[in-house]
C-alpha cells in the first residue's frame, strides 16, 4: 500500500509538473470546462432553448470536437465542419429529392448505395496530401452528415428543418468556440512554431560549442587527470536532439498557422512556408552536429595516444574559434528571427564564419606530417576537424536560408 | 479553359498513381462505403429499427469515427469509444443522481459546474503522455458522453433508457467496424512496422554502398573525363533519406500495434518496443549517412588535386571492402527481421565488417605521410575514410541491436 502510495505521489508529481512547465495547457484546460458550461446554461435558458429545439446537443458536441489548443487548430476545425456540414447537407438534400422522385421500390437502394459511393470516394480521398494537410477532418465530418441526412430523411420526412437546425446549433457552438478560444490567452500555432525555430536555432549553437569545447577540454583533463567539468555540459550537448525529429511538430504548426487570422506582428500573409526550409535546413545542420558528437564520444572512449596530444593542442585554437564564430552565426541568426528584421551584423558575422574555416583548412594543411602518423588518438582529431569544417559548410548553407527569410519576413 | 483540362487532368493522374502505388488505399475507402451501407440497411430494416428506436443514428456516427485505415487503429478507437461512453454515462448517472436530491435551485448549478471540473481536468490530462499515446481518443469521447447525459438528463428525465441505447447502438457501430476491418483485406500496423523497419535497413544498405561507391567512381570518371554513371545512382543515395525522419510514423504505428489481436506470425505479446530501439539505431545510423553523403558531395565539388588521386585509391579497396560489408550486415539484419529468426550468419557478417573497419585503420595510419599533405582532395578523402570508420562503429551499435531483437522475437 505505502508502494503504491509512492507512485500515485510520483506520478501527481510528474502531472504537476506537466502544469508548471507551460501553465497555458492549464488554461486550456479551464477553456475547454468554461466553453461546454456555457452551452449547457445557452441549453437551460428556456426561451434560447426552444428557439432551436432538441437539437442544443449539436452545440454541445461541436465545442467538444472544435476546441483545440492553438487558435490556428481552433480555426481550422471550425471552419472544416461548418463548410463540410453545409456542403454535405446540400448534396444530401438533392439526393433526397431524385430518391423521393423514383417511387418506393428504389428509394432505399438510391440512398444506400450513394451513401456507399460518397464514403467510399470521400475516404479515399483523404489519402490525397493536400487534402489530408488540409481538410482530414472535414472529410470526416463531410461523410458523417451526408450519412446522418440521407439516411434519416427516410424516417423524419422534415429534413430541411433538420439541416437548419443543424447548422444555427453548429455556428453557435463554432462561434463560443472561438471567442473563448481568441480572447482568453490565446495559443497561437503561428508564435509558437517562430518561437520554436528560435529556440532550436539558440539549442544547437550551444551543442556546437559545448561538444567541441568539451572535446578539446576532455583532452585538457585528461592530461591533468580530473575530469570534474564534463558533466557540466552535457545539458547543453544534449539540446540539439529535438532539432532532430522536429519535423512533424512544425509541419502540423504551419499547416496549422496558415488558417490564423492576422495577430501581433504576423500578418495575413505570413511566410509560415518558409519556417519550414528554415527547419529543414536545421535538421541537416543537427544531423552533421550529432555525426560531430559521436565522433567526439568516440575519440573520448580511446586512450589518447601520446603524441596526439601535440596535434591536437595545435589546432584547438582555431577549432574552438571556428565552432564560437558557427554559434554566433546561429546566435544572430535566431535573434534576427525572434525580432523579425534583417540584421547586417549576420553579414559580418557569417564572412567571420568563412575566414575562420579558411583558416582552419589551412592550419590542417600545414600540420606537421609526422604528427598525423602518430596514432589513432591523432587520426580522430584530424576527423573531428575536417568533420567540423564539413559542418561548417552545412552551417554557412543554414545561414545562407535564414537571411534569405529576413528577406521575406 | 485548356490550361484548367490540364491541370485537372494532372490532378488525377496523381489521385490514380496514389491508388496504383498501394490498392490497399483505394480498397479502405470502399471498405468505409460497405460499413455505412450496412448501417443504413440495418436502419431500414424495420424490426432492427424498432429494437433500439431513432438512436440508430448513433451506429452511423460511430461507424463515421471509428473506422481506421489499420486495425490497430480500428480497435484502439473502437474501446477507447466503448470504455469512455460506459464509464462516462455511469459517472453522468451518479451526478444525475445528486443533482436531483439536491433540489430545484442547485440542480443546474451543480450539472454545469461538474461538466466544467470534469472537462477541465480531463482536457488537461491529455497532456500526459501515457494518456496522450493511448487515450487520447477515449478521453475527447467521455467529455463529450458526459456533457451529453448531464446536461440533457436535465430535459430528457428517462436518462438510464438513453443510455442502454447508446450503449446498445455504440456496441452495433464498433462490432461491425471491427469485423469489416478485420475480415476484408486487414491492414494490420504490425505488419506495415515490420516491413518498413526491414525496408529501411535495405535502403540505409543500399544507400551507404552507393554513395561511397559514388565517390570513388566519381574519381575515377574525373580522371577519364566520363561522367556518365553518377546519376543512375541517385535513386539508391536518395533512398536513406525517409529513414531520417521515421520516428513520427513509427511511434505511432508501435501504439496502434500494441491493440491488435494476435495475427499470422506476430504473437499476443508480440515485443513492438524493440521495434522502436531497431528504428532509434536506425537513424542514428542514417544521421552518419547524411554526414557522409555530404562530405562526398563537397569533395566531388573541389577539384581533386593532382596528388590526391593517388591516396584515394590507396584506400579506395578497403573503403569499399568496408561499405559493402557494412551493406551486407544490414542486408543480413533485414532479411533476418523479415523472416523473424536469429541467423547464425549475422555474426559471422558482424565480425567480418569489424575486420574490414580494422584494416581500413591499419591502411589509414600507414599512408605515406606526403600525400596527405598534398592538398584539399586528400584531406576530403581522409575525412571521408574517418567518417566511414565512425559510421561503420555506430552501424555495429545498430547491429548489436537488431541481434538483441532477433533474439527477443
Amino acid at each position: 500500500l505505502l508502494a503504491f502510495g509512492d507512485k500515485a505521489l510520483g506520478f501527481g508529481g510528474r502531472v504537476w509538473r506537466i502544469g508548471a512547465d507551460d501553465p497555458r495547457r492549464a488554461v486550456h484546460g479551464l477553456k475547454v470546462g468554461l466553453a461546454l458550461a456555457m452551452v449547457s446554461v445557452f441549453y437551460y435558458t428556456r426561451p434560447l432553448y426552444d428557439g432551436v429545439g432538441g437539437a442544443a446537443m449539436w452545440a454541445l458536441l461541436t465545442v467538444v470536437v472544435v476546441f483545440e489548443y492553438t487558435v490556428g487548430g481552433c480555426v481550422y476545425k471550425g471552419f472544416n465542419r461548418a463548410i463540410a456540414t453545409a456542403s454535405a447537407a446540400v448534396i444530401a438534400l438533392g439526393v433526397h429529392w431524385i430518391a423521393s422522385k423514383s417511387g418506393d421500390k428504389f428509394e432505399p437502394f438510391i440512398r444506400s448505395g450513394s451513401v456507399f459511393l460518397l464514403a467510399a470516394m470521400a475516404t479515399f480521398s483523404r489519402f490525397i496530401p493536400t487534402v489530408k494537410a488540409r481538410f482530414d477532418y472535414g472529410v470526416t465530418i463531410f461523410i458523417l452528415t451526408y450519412s446522418l441526412v440521407a439516411v434519416s430523411g427516410y424516417r423524419v420526412g422534415a429534413l430541411v428543418a433538420l439541416a437548419q437546425q443543424r447548422v444555427c446549433t453548429i455556428s453557435i457552438g463554432v462561434s463560443i468556440c472561438f471567442a473563448i478560444c481568441v480572447l482568453i490567452c490565446p495559443v497561437w500555432a503561428g508564435q509558437e512554431l517562430h518561437r520554436a525555430t528560435a529556440r532550436n536555432m539558440e539549442s544547437l549553437a550551444g551543442a556546437l560549442e559545448a561538444i567541441v569545447e568539451g572535446y578539446f577540454l576532455a583532452d585538457a583533463a585528461e592530461e591533468e587527470a580530473s575530469g570534474d567539468k564534463r558533466p557540466s555540459s552535457s545539458n547543453a550537448t544534449e539540446g540539439y536532439r529535438c532539432v532532430l525529429n522536429s519535423k512533424a511538430s512544425e509541419d502540423s504548426q504551419a499547416n496549422l498557422a496558415r488558417w490564423e487570422p492576422p495577430h501581433g506582428s504576423f500578418g495575413f500573409r505570413h511566410p509560415y512556408g518558409q519556417y519550414r526550409n528554415v527547419g529543414a535546413a536545421m535538421r541537416h545542420c543537427a544531423y552533421c552536429v550529432e555525426a560531430l558528437a559521436g565522433c567526439a564520444r568516440s575519440a573520448e572512449a580511446q586512450p589518447a595516444a601520446p603524441h596526439g596530444g601535440h596535434s591536437r593542442r595545435h589546432l584547438a585554437g582555431a577549432c574552438t574559434r571556428v565552432a564560437a564564430l558557427c554559434a554566433r552565426v546561429l546566435r544572430e541568426a535566431s535573434a534576427s528571427v525572434t525580432s523579425m528584421t534583417a540584421s547586417g551584423i549576420l553579414d559580418f558575422a557569417v564572412a567571420d564564419m568563412n575566414a575562420a574555416v579558411q583558416d582552419l583548412r589551412d592550419d590542417l594543411r600545414a600540420l606537421p606530417s609526422g604528427l598525423l602518423l602518430a596514432g589513432a588518438g591523432s587520426a580522430a582529431s584530424t576527423a573531428l576537424l575536417v568533420d567540423a569544417a564539413q559542418l561548417f559548410t552545412v552551417t554557412s548553407l543554414l545561414i545562407e536560408v535564414s537571411a534569405r527569410v529576413e528577406g521575406v519576413v
